[in-house]
C-alpha cells in the first residue's frame, strides 16, 4: 500500500530558524521528488518522564520502496540531502516502513 | 483523531531473541493498556548510503493524548516498562505523534 521514508530531526537550537527553514525551503524540495504522494509534519511529543531527542517528525509517502529508492537518487533528492546542512546542524535519523511488512494487533477486550 | 505512541527499538544483540520476546511476552503487556486501540509493529529499513540505529518500530494507537499517559500510568503500562529490561537492552527511544497536529503537503504536479 505505502512506504514511508521516516525522517527525525534532533532538537536544533534555534526552532524558529529550524521551522522557517524548513517551510520555506526543504518541504518544497522535498514536494519536488518523483512519485511522492504526501509529506507528513509533526512536532514530536515526550512522554512519561523520559525526554526525547527529536524535534520534528517528517514522513514522507510513497507507492513503493522502489519509488522512495528513486526519489531518494532523484535531482530534487540529492538536493533535499545537501540542503540539510543548512539547518539540520543538530543531526537528523533517517529510515523507511513498509505499512505492508506491517503486523498490526488490537486488544482482544472490549475498548 | 489519534495519537500514536512510537517505540524505536535499537538494532539488539540477539534479533531471534528478541523478536520472541517481543512478540510472546512484550506485546501481550501492551494489548492490556486500559484504551489502546491498535499495536502495528515494523521492522526498520536502512535508506541510502546511511544506516539506521534501529530495529524495529511498535506504534501504539489511542483515540487521545489523555488516553495515551493513562496507559502508560497503568498496571500494564508500568509492566510494559519494567519488561523492557528483559530484551530491551541495546535501548528504546519512546515518543508520542499527534496526528491531529499533523500538517499535510501534497505535490502540485501530477504524480
Amino acid at each position: 500500500m505505502a512506504v514511508r521514508l521516516v525522517a527525525l530531526y534532533q532538537q536544533p537550537e534555534d526552532p524558529a530558524a529550524f521551522d522557517a527553514h524548513y517551510r520555506d525551503v526543504h518541504a518544497p524540495i522535498i514536494l519536488r521528488y518523483p512519485g511522492i504522494r504526501e509529506l507528513r509534519t509533526t512536532r514530536v511529543a515526550p512522554v512519561g518522564p523520559r525526554s526525547t531527542p527529536y524535534y520534528l517528525q517528517a514522513e514522507m509517502v510513497f507507492d513503493s520502496r522502489a519509488d522512495l529508492d528513486a526519489a531518494i537518487a532523484s535531482e530534487p533528492g540529492i538536493e533535499s540531502a545537501r540542503d540539510l546542512r543548512n539547518f539540520a546542524m543538530a543531526g537528523v535519523t533517517l529510515y523507511a516502513i513498509d505499512d505492508d511488512a506491517t503486523t498490526s494487533a488490537e486488544p482482544s477486550g472490549a475498548g
